[in-house]
């Protein structure tokens, strides 16, 4: 294994110092593995979070516009309750918390009962689950559809909402409404490498990949050879498409979305093929974005979300945003 | 070779238009691989530029508060002198253009002979050389020191000087004082692959890394066995504070740089580990970059870039930016 770490078993905890190090709107709640705004404003409260190893998700997300709080989990690995527990009791102004979980049964399970104990506090709490990936229907830690990058469109536009001063339920509302109109898939060229396990999770022959790969190397749909970037692109759009109720005339956001140790140069190719697909069926593209926002450690390979927009989603989008990870004007 | 693209001679052209697609506040010259803002505003114009491959340098930096233009040559390729020649003009608002050139052999070269281009349309122009690489004095491509990351200090702060309304003379004066007060360093752990050669650009053993890489795979100080991040992260620190003026008190920037294949966790990592390095000299971090910024297409490993601020510096550092790779407010 080749990595810059010191110790596998304290990644996390290494991380965690270096973010705060770097980025003094973040604070971490002492003794937990929790990031929260330095600065917690009067309003709805959003907590995400999950295994670590996907950064900048979801630590590189908190912020004003986005998150109040995030959850690490060992690499991999749900946070424990307690930990979200904390960070929902952390973020809570009386105004309620929303709880923003991808699609693992773990998260899931875990969330909830952070979610529990909280309301037993009399801390109001609800919750929403991401299942924004197309690939599969159930799958090694899943229940129904995975949770994926389109979850960043959930963080950003639940978190214009509650910025702009909506309810628990409002905002609750239009962070359904994201993950009803978002789809997302991805592909892998190479595994990545669990730091506590030491050797690659996955193989793929040289001129293999797996095409609907997981966030945490979790098989997809299937393996085959390697295609082109347009070829590739236009698969996962196909299907995509295919499940995302899009037609002339449609508005729709793009996430182009590297997975740890793809170059921005591919992705920007991916890109390229998309906006010329999209164009092609003449739906318009309002937003482009292009980086690692939701990785899987150091593996290579992209995925590809696409949100369709109505009027509120679009004026949430575009809202500002001032995180570690993404900043908006 | 393992790479999501079309064809390796396109690499370039492809990536170009996915970034247009992308980023509209980025339009292409016709017929040119230049990126310059959709709007040009009165003021000193900023280029800069280089072979492709180091994304999001430095396209991703053309925008308010940063550059004006970009000219992409080939991959690891120095644009040809007609390509900066048609950026100067286009960024040119009779108000003189800066050139921010990394020192290599090839960029100076073309950048210098397209500054005489301009200058006989009766442009002014001047430039700066960016020299902050520690590792090597000379190399494969390069007489004197390599210019790296730390040119993306060049970019925020003399951009921000123009955009305030300085004068030619004095963006300028404020570049130099940049490059005069940045140092960095990098390390690899796995080489590049260059598209149209389709193998990698070097080879390390399993358990072996390269100290002091360039960006384009040249040779660093030497080969060593792989050791903990704080470690070479130490190693790294000592070289580049050995070569920088600091001392108790003074305050710095610090700009952690992906080299395209490393995931964020380990960039966080080793800022935790210069960060504290940094705390423990009582020398001040006003302000810390953490992410990909100038590449080696998927070269696994990094570079510490730290610059010594005065209040000039520091209040130029802070101002707002509005770049695809880089927004502040």
């Amino acid at each position: 294994m080749k990595k810059i770490i010191n110790d596998p078993d304290q990644v996390v905890e290494e991380m965690l110092q270096g973010i705060v190090f770097a980025h003094p709107t973040v604070r971490r709640l002492p003794g937990y593995n929790v990031l929260v705004r330095e600065v917690i404003s009067q309003k709805v409260g959003l907590v995400s979070g999950g295994g670590s190893g996907h950064e900048p998700a979801h630590g590189g997300f908190v912020g004003k516009g986005m998150l109040d709080g995030a959850v690490a989990g060992s690499v991999f690995t749900s946070p424990t309750p307690d930990q979200v527990y904390e960070a929902i009791k952390a973020v809570d102004q009386k105004k309620g918390v929303l709880l923003i979980i991808k699609n693992y049964t773990g998260d899931v399970l875990n969330f909830e009962m952070a979610g529990e104990l909280a309301e037993a506090d009399g801390i109001r709490v609800e919750k929403v689950i991401v299942n924004d990936d197309v690939a599969v229907e159930n799958s090694t830690w899943t229940t129904g559809r995975r949770g994926i990058a389109g979850t960043i469109f959930v963080h950003k536009i639940a978190g214009a909402k509650a910025e702009a001063g909506a309810d628990l339920d409002d905002v609750k509302r239009v962070a359904e409404k994201v993950i009803d109109n978002v789809r997302s898939m991805g592909m892998a060229l190479a595994s990545c490498t669990v730091p506590a396990v030491g050797k690659p999770s996955f193989s793929l022959d040289e001129n293999q990949v797996e095409i609907g790969i997981g966030i945490h190397g979790e098989p997809g749909t299937h393996r085959e050879a390697l295609k082109t970037a347009d070829e590739i692109t236009s698969q996962l759009m196909d299907k995509i498409l295919n499940e995302l109720n899009v037609s002339q005339k449609d508005e729709v956001a793009v996430l182009i979305n590297g997975l740890g140790a793809t170059p921005l140069m591919e992705l920007y190719i991916i890109n390229r093929k998309v906006s010329q697909i999209l164009t092609s069926k003449e739906i318009r593209v309002a937003k482009t974005y292009v980086n690692n926002y939701m990785t899987a450690l150091d593996m290579g390979g992209f995925s590809i979300s696409i949100l369709k927009l109505d009027t509120e989603l679009k004026e949430l989008l575009f809202a500002p945003a001032d995180t570690p990870a993404l900043v908006q004007n």
